[in-house]
């Protein structure tokens, strides 16, 4: 178990040695630990490092009057229904606590700005909920030592336990879906992953290695591609694999939006959809329900991972310790019209 | 011109003289205006219609004072991609302002909750933007009385030129997608207009009928249909009219979902977008350039109404008089592959 406030500062030196240590006025350390902007950076580096080496904490007391009733609530970057998934999960946990949440998003970027950080700190939220993003290093320690709590939804590389996280299960998503595949009679199965360098992507890809060694069919290198999670990204990846000649019999995308691409690309070259070509996509959006043909989908429960992790959040806001720092709900998958068995065994 | 806090109060009676006309401390008529929670709801009522009856307002100099740098986004219901596109709007321009933005919804409601409106009251933020619902007329009076600024996005009912709104321009989209249409050679041409209630879907059918009238096209009162502005509005609608002997051989559709919808069911019914039937959408939404056919729509600038909004709401919270109180932004014709000549004339 860790809690992101669990020490509680007892022993800590007073603001009072550090500011001696440091060579500034009691004022400037305070202007430091409140968030303050008008500190110049030098002061501030020397600041933080002396309060770093005294493991200085805000006394518990002091962390239990920590916030203003708001959550703050970042994304890396909206993307439409994925991004309205988790917000609709943090809003009906949060209105039902009488908790407001304040939205923002870091046009892309994985780590928040310092400046963004600066102002979080100063305002000083119940806590912090970030999506697809996380702080850095630097950056947990001052929230810490602010008292005020974060967790991490879906994350892009490996946390360390101390950081609170929800998740879901993508290397076990991977495997059904690539197992249904496999099961269906299909033997070349491409999979269009999300990006790379992002964490669940390499983990659904290991999941789709993983159901081909347990059938003990090969994986042609060639079927496996990486791009955005986006309806682009599959629509291209989805013309060039189909324009092969010995052209995947089912592919497996990285999200719905994906999936929508390879349609689009089946359609476009005339190849029909699940007759000639199985689709699968990831996350279960409400498209995948009303697409046509409706989406056979690994269901992310993004709700309920956005629930959960509202829900951890409150309770270390109140003090709480969370019995588990690392959550990952479970995924299923939702069959329906795009897959089928292939048309003729290759 | 109007703005939401055009009276200053000068000549206001004092709190005293409230107090004293009702009978109650000095202290109670604070909490009301402070929007505290803990006064009796039947003093609560007196207390109003007296500061009502006083044309009570604080003083402009507390209005400057107001505000903690948040707005308030409220909308009626979040459905995905549409309030994701408001969403966008807000962030971009209250991130350009250092102010942030709390997000809720009315859980379909069209004017929130009185406990909703205390709740903000107390909080006391920068202005609040209410998309697709509105204050009712007491709570209109509250904010002003508070000194709290509002403006709403889109409406469902005629407003008043006191309450500052920004919309587009429903009448004008009803009749470019109905002209386009006719000037294809349709005569038949169904419309799935959204609900009833909500004057916007009304305006479109007006610009319809609008446009039948200018080409001398009677109207089929048969082909006239309203629904929700999702999905399965447009599949059932769709299923019905697409079944009738004297089908349509186009339907102009409330929404880019509904517009999914009708697809679908022409899918269904082995009927081929467009050689057979074309459909329009409403609000350009990412879904319209990726559907299979990409579709014809009508542009709503949804992320310009919000930047609008929030621009016009922020210069409200500083102080300053809006040039006009109803801004309607332009809709046009986005033609992509969904619209075609009929298949014969009819």
């Amino acid at each position: 178990m860790t809690s992101s406030q669990a020490d509680d500062g007892s022993g800590s030196p007073t603001i009072a040695t550090i500011a001696a240590e440091v060579g500034v006025s009691v004022a400037t350390v305070s202007k430091v630990l409140n968030g303050r902007a008008d500190v110049a950076p030098a002061t501030r580096a020397r600041v933080e490092a002396s309060l770093e080496s005294h493991r200085y904490r805000r006394r518990r007391r002091r962390c239990a009057d920590a916030g203003e009733g708001q959550i703050r609530l970042v994304f890396h970057e909206f993307d439409s229904a994925w991004a309205m998934a988790i917000i609709h999960g943090v809003e009906a946990l949060t209105a039902a606590s009488n908790v407001d949440f304040v939205l923002s998003q870091l046009g892309g970027r994985h780590h928040p700005p310092q400046q963004w950080l600066d102002a979080v700190l100063a305002a000083r939220p119940l806590g912090v909920l970030f999506v697809l993003c996380s702080p850095t290093q630097p950056q947990r320690q001052q929230l810490r030592r602010q008292c005020i709590p974060f967790v991490v939804v879906d994350t892009d590389s490996a946390t360390t336990a101390s950081v609170p996280t929800v998740g879901s299960n993508n290397w076990n998503g991977g495997l059904l879906a690539t197992r249904h595949l496999l099961e269906l009679g299909h033997r070349r199965v491409a999979i269009v992953a999300g990006p790379r360098d992002v964490l669940c992507s390499r983990a659904r890809v290991a999941g789709y290695r993983f159901a081909h060694d347990e059938a003990g069919v090969p994986v042609d290198p060639d079927l496996v591609r990486y791009g955005t999670f986006y309806v682009d990204a599959g629509y291209e990846h989805g013309i060039r694999l189909l324009q092969r000649p010995d052209r995947p019999t089912a592919v497996f995308a990285g999200s719905d939006m994906q999936a929508m691409g390879v349609l689009r690309a089946a359609r476009r070259l005339g190849i029909d959809v699940p007759r000639q070509l199985s689709v699968i996509g990831y996350d279960n959006l409400p498209v995948a329900a009303w697409s046509d043909p409706a989406l056979t989908t690994v269901n992310q429960p993004l709700r309920d991972m956005a629930e959960t992790a509202t829900r951890m959040l409150l309770d270390l806001a109140r003090g709480a310790t969370l019995p588990t720092s690392r959550v990952d709900l479970v995924t299923e998958l939702v069959v329906r019209e795009s897959t089928a068995p292939p048309a003729r065994a290759t």
